[in-house]
């Protein structure tokens, strides 16, 4: 999407150097746009844990190209399988809650241990990982595409006033590699002219709200409004939310859905106040393995730091400031399970439709049919 | 209650000098634990607005000493009726929310509009504001004396394991004079050794959980956990939260409560997973003469910079860092409305009643016939 006058994506190879993947080092947004070059597999795990990239599509796609520069490594002595296996479990160890990651890995992996000796590994793995993402930006094309409408219908309903949507975390272009998923049909929208305003929940620890998918929007020229993580509820009770579109890190076949810790807390107030809730993700972050999310899905514990500190921007430098006691014991769930009974649909690149275990399936038949997933159904 | 080895309250006549009215400047903790001066009614209206005091009960017990100090200013020339009047009403003026405020305000008002020409004013309005101090302390301990068996009663249930509290905000003693609302079961239960453990939301975006509840906690030697806005729904979720204790700024008559910004937030997720949730308060807080929160109480709209920004310590200093993109528009409604069905109970200086229109008339009817309260009803 647009930074100003020019067309940005989140991750691609580089043009002139092929042993080097770039990404927007996310970790300095707002502030200053800088690139990234990731040249190993270990570069990209280190990338993903320490939020220089973030996002259920886009570390999918890092974790594709993660495999890719791990080919880079072999020489005559390597034992190959062993190393791109060991390589996979690396990478997919990085962030157990993202399906994204391991299915993207394990593409790439299947690809190189069925290769025939003929096959240039590291061209099979750089033509899978470019792939996958376009995949991931089409995918991202087609949930802009079926979103619109929800939000075309109450630009309607509402006689052309401004829509308001209240999104949590950022799963804008820069959590996958273009367009996002919740904001996909937010800028596909905003593009066709339908006026719209956003409420953009500032998502701690990190911020990802206030700090990135404020500046996407603004620099889409998005009309938006940065909130707490406490304010959503009383905007929705007082009538200010139309809709809530938010990602998914992974959702589950009976329609549950882990995403950004808080997530949780936004679909209860929208239940409450009958604003309809959607959640925006790619086939790929739907787990078909897996039915209850609260049982299944294991959730990441991060870093007490993030929790007793904030950065931000203080003279003209990031600073990383304390904001409780000195040896505060904190505690940061990543991220939290939203029933599927508290969620209105899902926004999916095949189209819209209700969190239930039989409108999944229906959605998706192709997909568990055709695409290797299904064997795991 | 305790910092260390020593007794500490939130507000005091200065020993000394009897024109000045000591209190601690919260906006300082938990880095710093520093007084501040305060000498007439402009300097208490200051010390509310920019947070170096806050708390309901608090700013309530400030406002009567902020009568007090106006009182300092009467001379030969003055028209003593107007000044009072204006005087209350400027202190009132400063915090809309807060029924206790003008309660207190008004309270030392008309004990000065109806005295005898033989009175000391100024020695009147001291008497009454030091009578509201102690009264509202001695609110507090009962609360805390009520509240405590609950805590007990989970205790009980779970052998001696520790109880689990997540709180939000501070209604500890620095919202007070001593005790605290929400805190003061906690305070009593843990000074009689039952173990017990508080999850202490951050409470963006000023902090007072991080800041205010977190350093109170841990002065005290009480065990806690300091966690985001966003992770109270999850750890509900998981069973880690045995029992929700919150203050209240302002009860209506059929028990719907604003507070802090967030809470109906948690209300909800306590609502979701049987978490029982208790909201303390004195009946300085409760308005009798309103009924419906959502349509009666005005949500206060606070600086958008406390949104855009958060201060913490670096480098050995307070600094102040900004969150999101320049020019982020921002919203920063100061208190949301918990609906009484949200809610289990409240916790008073009267006992303990559920949150109907019902048990509180029955538990409060002393107070709707005798304290000059009842004819609002």
């Amino acid at each position: 999407m647009r930074i100003g006058d020019k067309d940005y994506q989140s991750i691609w190879p580089d043009e002139g150097d092929e042993t080097v993947v770039r990404v927007i080092d996310q970790r300095k947004l707002p502030y200053y746009l800088e690139t990234k070059e990731l040249r190993s597999a270990e570069e990209v795990y280190d990338a993903i844990r320490d939020m220089t990239i973030r996002g259920a599509p886009l570390i999918g796609v890092a974790g594709a190209f993660g495999m890719y520069l791990a080919t880079l490594e072999i020489n005559s002595r390597t034992n190959i399988r062993e190393h791109l296996k060991n390589a996979a479990r690396y990478l997919i160890s990085c962030r157990p809650t993202a399906v994204n990651l391991s299915w993207a890995v394990n593409r790439v992996l299947d690809r190189l241990l069925t290769a025939q000796h003929e096959d240039s590994l590291s061209g099979l793995a750089l033509k899978t990982a470019v792939e996958i993402r376009e995949y991931e930006i089409e995918n991202c094309r087609l949930i802009g595409m079926h979103g619109m409408p929800l939000i075309e219908e109450v630009s309607h309903a509402k006689n052309g006033s401004p829509v308001n949507i209240l999104t949590h975390c950022n799963a804008g272009w820069l959590a996958c590699v273009d367009y996002g998923t919740a904001l996909a049909p937010v800028y596909l929208a905003h593009d066709k002219g339908i006026p719209l305003h956003v409420w953009v929940d500032e998502t701690r620890p990190l911020n990802q709200g206030a700090k990135l998918t404020a500046w996407e929007l603004g620099s889409h020229g998005v009309p938006y409004t940065l909130i707490t993580d406490n304010a959503g509820g009383h905007l929705m009770q007082t009538g200010k939310v139309d809709l809530v579109i938010t990602g998914g890190d992974r959702a589950t076949l009976q329609g549950d859905v882990a995403n950004k810790i808080g997530t949780y807390l936004k679909a209860l107030a929208a239940s409450d106040n009958s604003v309809p809730f959607y959640c925006a993700l790619p086939s790929t972050s739907v787990d078909f393995t897996i039915r209850d999310g609260r049982a299944e899905i294991i959730i990441e514990e991060r870093e007490e730091e993030e929790v007793t500190t904030v950065s931000g921007l203080a003279g003209g430098t990031i600073q990383t400031v304390r904001i409780c006691p000195e040896n505060a014991a904190a505690s940061n769930p990543g991220f939290d399970i939203t029933p599927a009974r508290l969620i209105t649909g899902f926004i999916t690149e095949k189209g819209v439709c209700r969190a239930t275990e039989e409108d999944i399936k229906r959605l998706f038949s192709d997909k568990l049919i055709n695409d290797g997933r299904g064997s795991k159904v």
